[in-house]
């Protein structure tokens, strides 16, 4: 059959309001029961832009940044050598975030000469950039190189060649960081695990295939090895993992002190931090999760006798996450007594691919029903010629009528990012709301920008 | 752990001439060991024109248009009211494209406004269009009504409404066909499913919701219901559900007859057919799947009495799929001994989400080795940031080489159609090959084009 069959799920009788960790940060419900968000009423926005629609809430953004920093400035006596919050723009990346980033002096991540060339053209300094990707071309490296972004993360021995060459080619050392894959395995969907060593990204330690990499990098002319980078995994709901692949990576600090006398300044632990898509998830806090790295480095360092290098964290999904949300207008509703009910929405696997993807778990709410008991149990369905289109499966609903704004949480990351035009779908609009405002900083495709790079 | 455990694929020493129903037709191997599609060379045009790029061997998506055609011809005597044959633009569809399907006398399948709004730009005839989904917007259907699309395929009782409404403004009368969703059960992905019941397209049988939606529909005016439409799944191999569930709508069809008195006029089965992706898969053939067709619904209306109705077939994987390929260049090889090989390529998951989505298993090769066995087995990974980007599982490969081009074969379907710019990586260019030429019949997009919608 097309579909996994309906589970069990009992009518959740919870209003938005109750939804906690899901909801963006200003989302509120008023009295005429209608969901705001940044004080705009997501009806009245959905009624005026169109749907489907991506929604983010600025406040929310700047808060999770702002606790990333917070969490960090708080541990500062801890941190001689400093830190780095990089926010991970493969999660969600436009002008107007890279704009934000910005404004709330992170760094950040990209992956791929098109993040590069966002950041760049946003006016991002340079020396804030971490190039990222286990396969960079010779052109994006030489682009990375060349536009002077901050640190290079080296995936492999032929890219520390072809940095090398770029470095020279263009006059400059660069700082690169070399990724460890720690061999930790990590509780989460089995797509989206990075830290094992059946893994294509990085240097694995066995066969001392990092410590030789570590080696290369110290040798190798035009290039400034300054420090490891690891990443465990994503949508990590259980934060200790982070704790032993530190271990891991402090251990192989140690080796480097001691048989090349050279003491790494960075120690960047990559992203991953889970949030909340279900009301019943129960991620770490960011606090919790900052106050564990630190505490891991400071240990895994201090038994070694190495001095805390500078920690350098790369949250994605934990910022852009949970202040995302997609708007949607019901179009159809098919009731199939005993099987299930379909609310048909009209965007679906185009602009969140994530359901079909990693069978992820949305909550959703009808928009002029937020104070409204989500009483029905419905499988919220897009609009594509594919059974397994479909966006929630078996989520607690208000009871929906054609015409309802729809509501999905949590949509902030990795949705807009994978967006396709399947069926010949225009991409959604972003907004960014805040203070009772919403601006457009993504406008909507248009049939013709699908046919602009047609001949003919 | 990241990906499934290493499957025990041996070494396949079989050439690259050896791999049968994969291959475009005119591929072949000449005499350097390079592989040629259209008489062009795979490695000069993958340097010239850069990577990843499609591309569609033009004289073979003909031939599969032409295997269609033919195979309704050939039994034209049994088939009184003729037939159609609909392509199924969701496979794959750009200008280029749709200007085959007119050339060669083809119905155009579209899901979505896009897909409308490309067929129409190309010149196609909206007569020949079916319009497709299980969710048009209103403005869909105002699009397709006012454009004057030949046939709508109504997907729910509120858009016989709706289609109504806009034929009553548009003042038209609007050819309509009824989805029915035949409750029959077909091996495939769990996904890409169709005809159960438990599914958002069309009317079940259950309850008289179909016999109900079609007296609605004759019932309606604006609008004139010519016929019922099927359809069994995707990537269909055992190919006997079709008679099956045409059996079942011939059912209703005869039930409709009885007690409405009307003859519905067409018989359309949908899509369906299969293609081979591995070597050993084994479909059936395009003239196989007709004659199935034929035969059935010519049993099942004779059995009740009813004349035979317009056939119509709508083929898209069957048409582009093995028709179209993607080259790549190798850019890192990381060698886990005892666990796997990867061979990076640049493009992945953004190009191809079908492996990470549907565990699809693809053949590959190296384009300046096709002459030699794949005496290797490797995983053939993306380059984006994510351990889920993988496009071959352990598939086996000639020794390759960084810098090497790969080519992955029968991708010509649903890759494109659902590319989208992860990492903020941009589209590929697709060209058509034939008779020693290429030509870019959709260009590459730009970092630029990235940016384009963003404000500011």
């Amino acid at each position: 059959m097309s579909l996994p069959a309906p589970r069990n799920v009992r009518p959740d009788r919870r209003s938005v309001s109750d939804l906690g960790a899901v909801l963006p940060e200003t989302a509120e419900v008023r009295e005429d029961g209608h969901l705001f968000v940044g004080g705009v009423d997501m009806v009245e926005l959905a009624g005026r832009e169109g749907t489907a629609l991506y929604v983010y809430d600025e406040a929310d953004l700047r808060s999770r940044m702002h606790a990333y920093r917070d969490a960090f400035e708080s541990r500062s006596a801890r941190l001689p050598a400093g830190f780095d919050v990089a926010y991970a723009g493969k999660a969600f990346l436009n002008r107007a975030m890279v704009r934000l980033v910005d404004e709330e002096g992170l760094c950040l991540d990209v992956s791929g000469g098109g993040e590069l060339a966002r950041a760049l053209d946003a006016g991002l300094a340079p020396a804030r950039l971490v190039a990222h990707g286990n396969n960079k071309t010779p052109l994006e490296i030489e682009e990375a190189v060349s536009a002077g972004a901050g640190r290079i993360v080296v995936d492999s021995p032929i890219e520390l060649e072809r940095i090398a060459e770029a470095a020279e080619r263009n006059n400059v050392v660069q700082d690169v960081l070399l990724r460890i894959t720690p061999g930790v395995v990590v509780d989460t969907n089995d797509y989206i695990t990075t830290g094992t060593e059946d893994s294509k990204f990085g240097f694995t330690l066995r066969d001392d295939i990092a410590f030789d990499g570590i080696c290369q990098a110290l040798d190798t002319p035009g290039v400034r090895l300054v420090g490891l980078h690891m990443h465990v995994g994503s949508q990590v709901l259980d934060i200790a993992p982070y704790a032993k692949a530190v271990d891991v990576v402090a251990g192989l600090m140690a080796r480097v002190a001691a048989e090349r006398g050279v003491a790494l300044g960075q120690l960047d632990v990559g992203g991953g931090l889970g949030i909340a898509y279900q009301a019943e998830d129960e991620p770490s806090s960011i606090d919790s999760f900052v106050g564990l790295v630190v505490d891991s480095v400071e240990r895994s360092c201090s038994e070694r006798g190495l001095c805390v290098p500078r920690i350098v964290v790369e949250p994605g999904r934990s910022i852009a996450g949970p202040a995302g949300i997609t708007l949607y207008h019901v179009g159809t509703i098919k009731e199939l007594p005993g099987i299930r009910t379909f609310v048909d929405v009209d965007g679906g696997m185009s602009d969140n691919i994530r359901t079909a993807l990693y069978h992820a778990d949305y909550e959703c709410a009808i928009a002029s029903k937020a104070a409204s008991p989500r009483t029905c149990v419905v499988t919220v369905a897009g609009k594509h010629c594919e059974s397994g289109d479909v966006v929630a499966l078996d989520a607690p609903l208000q009871e929906p009528e054609v015409g309802d704004v729809l509501v999905m949480f949590g949509t902030g990351a990795y949705c807009n990012s994978m967006a396709s035009n399947y069926n010949g779908q225009p991409r959604p609009a972003i907004a960014f709301v805040a203070d009772g405002e919403a601006r457009i900083v993504t406008r909507r495709e248009t049939y013709a920008d699908l046919m602009a790079r047609d001949a003919g």
